[in-house]
């Protein structure tokens, strides 16, 4: 049986809102799309959100890292892809593209590393155990 | 001596950020312009919000009318004045004007219900019995 | 023949992001909710962005009215209802329902007014010959 | 005489709409911060903003990273601190530290990476050649 890597891929349509008076998307607007996904691939990966919001154990962004390669614009649409990319004891990461479907371009690539906290005291706790063996080809050395 | 009026003026520069790719500022840029200065009118009217959030009691906007008069462009200055427009047993309005003081342009104006609410419930409050008094010229029959 | 009203119906999902320290979804956010839906209704109206950004002829919000009824919360999955309410010569008002699908609830009603105007001038113009026709059982009088 | 190094400093505090329901700041928040602090920093590089837009040359953000030390609450008066920290000849790195003066914490860092480019085409120009010797304590290898 091959390794499970979660995936997710979410669709987005630029608005207005999402650009600016340079004509193209902004960069925080990047961001917000690259949240929702992530927010989607952290359900997938068994942190349901309502409950941890319950429990007050959130996980949380630690680092982001952002590349931006080209402008999307007014109406794109654009597809995050994003997957749970490799793990440590209380850490993983997450990586994501942002593709234009109707062209194939490579708009926007984005990692980030995230903890599980216990709010609101903000301490860090250990990832899953499950998750070690679940996805032992994406730990870490 | 006069009735006391509470006002406030907070100053805004345009960022990229709020506008769009029509080239002048977006309409929801206007209204975290005015959910700022809302917020310092708020503290000045005695709801410090560091004490409302411990006691879980929350101004709440009811409802926002809002006019877009002329827009806004990038890195303009613009001057958000608000003050106490009126109020009932348990809600009060606050009217703003979003001035462009460079030609003195009314760019927009925005008025707003709010009531305090006790949270999580939502249960509304009445307004402090001082307000009566106090803002006694600006009750509404 | 029944005369037509266009509507739309978009659906979306609150993130951290929509929600604020009070734990619900912090008014600005429903009116992101509402550009959205606004954006799409206006497509079916025949005023493709694409073009009219080519055109610079934009449909801008003159006037917003919102109520905000009941909060949401985190991870809620809305409905944006939207209509075509009435028209005159160069404006129209577009109605707004925000809906919790999971108990009927509704969230947030809001009305807005739009213009189409020539930019960069911001000259308005009058709406389309055939809307007169088509939509005649939204004229306003 | 000791090289120039342009710095920027400037204040935020903390609304509603920077929050999210785990109770802290919201981490695009931040970045939101940032953009403005970025701004203000290219202004005083000589980038003014509005010559730029009209000669649609625009200094864009390429890479973002961004580490999230601490959290901060709602109210929180945070300062901006952003530099100059090195540049090549077509793009340059700013640094940003967010610090809550109050208890000197830091709560955020973060370094940008910033090509000028001519828009719409997107072409990447040259740093000014004043840059070279004004800052040629800036200089990378």
């Amino acid at each position: 049986m091959l390794p499970e890597t979660p995936t997710i891929q979410t669709e987005v349509q630029v608005m207005f809102f999402d650009t600016d008076c340079g004509g193209v998307v902004h960069n925080l607007a990047y961001l917000r799309f690259i949240e929702m996904a992530r927010t989607y691939l952290a359900d997938q990966l068994g942190m349901g959100f309502v409950a941890m919001s319950r429990d007050q154990q959130y996980p949380v962004v630690v680092r982001t890292e952002v590349d931006y390669k080209r402008p999307a614009v007014l109406w794109d649409k654009l597809v995050v892809h994003g997957r749970l990319e490799s793990l440590e004891r209380s850490r993983f990461w997450c990586s994501f593209e942002i593709i234009r479907p109707c062209d194939g371009m490579l708009m926007v690539t984005c990692r980030q590393m995230l903890a599980v906290v216990q709010m609101p005291a903000g301490k860090p706790l250990r990832l899953p155990a499950e998750w070690a063996t679940r996805y032992a080809h994406l730990r870490k050395a």
